[in-house]
């Protein structure tokens, strides 16, 4: 077998291993896998290079072609992910936790790619929230975007997912517009350098997009800004060493940390054995403590149940272990491998003789039979605490293997309080068939947690797991977790992207955002705006109607077509006793359908579809008599396809007195 | 005069200055006012109180109900606030500079109880973005939600606005549910510690949900956890070290900064003299220099000017300055006050011979006649630096003072270079007519400044300032400024909030936000869902009605009754060519219309109007001959006053298939 070179990836370069060499073992035999070592890299100009050209090219492109972009390197490393799986048994790893690893990365850059596209603009500004008018006359507005940090972003990424680590990051940060170096974990990192090489033969990303440091990260983060951004997944010693930077500390630079965590999980108080509950309870303990050999930062350390149930679950679960056979991860029996070194393994032997003080092992504990011993190999471990509230090392203990501790509680407000010891984590997970249970449990425990997952007999096969952070959804947690936020849809986005509050007149605010703002100028054309192309169509186009009188007897028809005789419309006596309406009212959707009548050009032409409407609010009663009319105002465009894209626009219903009645917001695709 | 002894609040008790006590002096003459001192405060037992009856109090009441608690104490502080402005004038400050102080900061606590009131639940649990589904059936869903933390804020302020700098943060942290620990900065806490005064006087506030720290904050900062914020405003060196604690590093506690910041503004390329932005742009750099005697985070430090316009500007903002009377806050004729303090006019005259190393002073600089030689004042200063790419000092030197420097630019990305210089800030400002300079400046520089303030001849009297931090908006930046926000709204509220992802069965995900979300169980009941008043109504409560078909002569005569003639439903051909229909289809709005009528029961009762629609798509066309039915549901229930509350539907149109043809959210008001 060669061992492999671990290269880095500097300023549009392979770079080889040098200075300071280390010798990578496979976590299986103990053979050398590979070497790495970043003695040659000029770090100073990594961070140029990522900062004059990875960035300037990123931010040229839309948030749709980043999308694009994540999209087309989700597909090429998926075509390729064979040659990532064989080198993946050499952490450890088994096929199943593989796929967590590689499948889950790649899964991720889909899932960011597909957000970028449905959330996100074609844009290069992202719009956050709605305008803030600040006087009475709307001649002055305000409007939160955000925009690309202009630096670079330093991912530091955990030995136990080499390539769903790296892409978990770089996800959020390349669809943000902001490049990247990324320094794996060494211990698994011959994994993470093949699929980073992936990435660069991909040619899919700009020069100085993504950048790697296959070895230790010398004085980078000495020579970071106030634009950079510092993202790490690892233990909690090592970020509060790098939080504690001076250069960091002194440049306010972001620093996002998703550290250790003592992840409890609890049996609802209503899921007594012989319930569905309990069995998907034990099952979900088993899986998480056997998945990547009890690797994940998400795994269940404390498991808390009834104290009348603790017999029965501690024999579950136990029964469970007893049938997991733990080797070679290539083996086709195997169910658990490796931890992915002997010095992992030393640690969580180190670490479950710190809980054994506080706690007896009711399972496990022997070394595995008819392994290779110069592989990182152990069995799991199941731990029961007698007394949880006299405890503290079980809560503050996290044995990084197959090691979980049973306590029991007495209610569910026990439960919550021995959950929240931890002091801060990523998920805790309630198996429970009773939402006033779930409600308690957010009410009481929701700010110690990042995540609460909650299963039952309900939630089935789709039920994404206690331990899967999912790209919808915030990873990360308070305290001991690090107190940051990965993942989590587009708030990941926001992490590489500095909000900035924007006040202006109108017209700057839609100069700015590309959208109509009220109180921006009308462009009022020849042309009848449905008569454009979706390219032609200019931002603030409008269009003001003729007026339409509604009479009783249009009330009356639509009421009787229609057959809506509420009777604020139909019955004189009980509308005036409402408190809205000075007496019989016309019908919203009447109004809506005259508005229609008076903007809609009825030939056919670029408008293909009325295919929705947002944020409609009556605001004045329309009495028999009113005459309305509207104004029709281009307010966004949004690319689609090929063939049509989403024009949104801005409507607004006045009566004879010039009075808004109603106000909406309309959605047409039309033709390019 | 009598000496002030100003008192902390600690744990329900009033406790009198002890061990090292202060003297704080006037600003205007020298006297000694006041005398604090924490010495006897036992910070342990002011964290826990605050942890232990402030928290469970406010965190017992809902969004709503703080935000009232807000609105009476903003209403019980303006009735005495004359006594505040009396107070005032001895930290320097003239009555428009109190104004901005006092009127402010209670009008921070009206506009937070305004947005609590109309943007958070009436609920403990505020529902943050919208549901992810992950697997196809919909049995398992995800939503984040915010809790309130459940520890203490510390909040550290300035000397420069002593009520307003304790209100702005109160607001946010009282509406989240959470308590505070308030420490003014000494140089002027006799006004804040009056203000707080008066707040626990009011007996608004719950027990422990407002401390007092008069003096230093002993080792308060070393007993902070998982749960507990700071929030600081003040200098980047003090900054610096508070993060750096090892503790607060340790149990990753919240860290929120304000701090340094060289503001800069810029005379856009198109505002030549003569241009009312000219004039806008000389007006507003006068006052930002002047008011509160420069002692503004967010005050005008540099001013970039077109080359050709250097001399008309110089000229231009020295005349006002020559016009500027320094001298007693308390005179009428006086328009800038005194420095805070003695030791606030030696740093401001040390910063300015820092600047003046690079920069030629061009107006000021001498002692002010007449004044009092104990009073800490100061004449406005300007600097022109010819060669701004080759300074250094002036990008990064705050004189914290009536101190500015006139710098030349070439072009727009010149300026824009010049304005990043200063490391992150708070904000900056461009004075232009042209949205497309606006675009460029949010482009190039937006990710450098937390707000960019755009004025000209449009904006005139609503136009809020550079200076001036909004509720609405965010206050803050990165890098030099801190890489922090406060303020923007509820964005602001949730810096003392966790954000957590609940995953479960749509049913749990209802439990718990009292939502109702699609797949949750549907309570089908005897009574129609309008029969039933707002108090009795159960979310989840559904109508299912009858069909009702859709024929070709209700389309023709819809159109000739509304006018609507689009081609879509006129015209076989033309329709078939389109690419999302089948051929002619019904109206959308004849949809929503037949829809109304099939769901509405129309005698008088509970539901008093329909006043809005949110989020309509129409997802599959409706051809003549389908046949349409209607899902109604109660989702959510928001009390609005004592005799209705809103209540919005979950709208589900199906044709014959089954298929789903439209979907909307509906509003209407019901009686309670």
């Amino acid at each position: 077998m060669t061992v492999l070179s671990l290269n880095s990836y500097a300023a549009g370069k392979w770079v080889a291993p040098s200075g300071k060499t280390a010798q990578l073992k496979s976590a299986i035999d103990g053979r050398v896998v590979a070497e790495l070592g970043s003695g040659a890299l000029d770090f100073q100009a990594m961070a140029e290079h990522a900062r004059g050209a990875g960035g300037p090219a990123l931010r040229a492109m839309t948030f749709h072609q980043r999308a694009g972009m994540l999209k087309a390197l989700a597909q090429y490393l998926n075509e390729r992910k064979d040659a990532l799986y064989e080198l993946s048994y050499d952490t450890g790893a088994t096929k199943p936790d593989s796929m967590i690893d590689i499948d889950g990365g790649i899964g991720t850059l889909f899932a960011y790619s597909s957000k970028g596209r449905r959330e996100l603009p074609d844009d290069t500004i992202y719009i956050d929230g709605g305008v803030e008018q600040f006087g009475k006359t709307g001649a002055f507005l305000g409007q939160h975007v955000a925009t690309s940090l202009q630096g670079v972003a330093v991912h530091i990424n955990a030995f136990n997912f080499p390539v769903w680590g790296m892409l978990e990051k770089l996800a959020p940060t390349l669809l943000a517009g902001m490049p990247a170096i990324v320094k794996p974990a060494s211990a698994t990192a011959w994994l993470t350098e093949a699929c980073f090489r992936m990435m660069i033969e991909s040619g899919l990303l700009p020069e100085g997009a993504v950048q790697l440091v296959s070895g230790n990260l010398g004085d980078l983060i000495d020579r970071l800004g106030s634009q950079d951004v510092v993202s790490f997944t690892g233990s909690a010693a090592t970020a509060s060493m790098l939080r504690g930077n001076p250069n960091l500390l002194g440049n306010a630079v972001r620093f996002v940390a998703e550290q250790d965590s003592l992840n409890a999980t609890i049996l609802g108080p209503d899921a007594a054995p012989g319930t569905p509950e309990f069995d998907v309870f034990v099952r979900e303990v088993h899986r998480e403590m056997t998945a990547k050999a009890g690797q994940k930062c998400t795994a269940i350390r404390r498991i808390l149940v009834p104290e009348a149930h603790r017999p029965a679950v501690i024999d579950a679960i136990s029964e469970r272990l007893s049938k997991t056979a733990v080797g070679d991860p290539r083996h086709e029996a195997t169910r658990m491998g490796a931890l992915a070194s002997l010095a992992q393994k030393k640690d969580v032997e180190e670490k479950a003789a710190i809980i054994a003080r506080e706690a007896k092992l009711v399972h496990g504990g022997k070394e595995p039979a008819g392994v290779n011993p110069q592989g990182a190999f152990v069995s799991p471990m199941l731990f029961f605490c007698e007394d949880p509230d006299g405890a503290t090392a079980i809560h503050e203990t996290e044995a990084f293997g197959p090691v979980s501790t049973v306590m029991p509680y007495r209610d569910l407000d026990h439960a919550l309080k021995i959950a929240n010891r931890g002091g801060g984590s990523l998920v805790a997970s309630v198996f429970t068939h009773d939402p006033k249970v779930a409600r308690q449990v957010v009410e009481t425990s929701g700010a110690h947690h990042g995540r609460l997952y909650f299963a039952n007999r309900d939630t089935g096969k789709e039920a994404t797991g206690h331990g899967s952070p999912m790209p919808h959804l915030v990873h990360g947690g308070p305290g001991r977790a690090g107190g940051g936020e990965e993942l989590g849809g587009i708030r990941g986005v926001m992490h590489y992207m500095q909000r900035t509050a924007i006040q202006g007149s109108p017209d700057i605010i839609t100069g700015v955002t590309r959208t109509h703002v009220p109180g921006s100028t009308l462009k009022a054309k020849p042309e009848h705006p449905f008569r454009m192309k979706f390219g032609e169509l200019e931002i603030g186009h409008t269009l003001e109607t003729p007026e339409r009188e509604v009479t009783l007897a249009d009330i009356e028809h639509f009421a009787e077509f229609t057959g809506d005789n509420f009777y604020a419309h139909m019955d004189e006596d009980a509308a005036r006793a409402n408190p809205f309406f000075p007496g019989r009212v016309a019908h919203g959707y009447l109004i809506l359908s005259f508005a229609a009548g008076l903007f809609v050009d009825p030939a056919p032409g670029p408008v293909l579809a009325n295919y929705g409407l947002d944020n409609l609010r009556f605001m004045k009663p329309v009495s028999p008599g009113d005459r309305l009319k509207v104004q029709l105002t281009a307010m966004h465009k949004t690319v689609r396809n090929d063939q049509y894209g989403e024009v949104r626009w801005n409507v607004v219903v006045t009566n004879q007195e010039g009075e808004q009645v109603a106000g909406y917001e309309l959605l047409t695709m039309n033709a390019r």
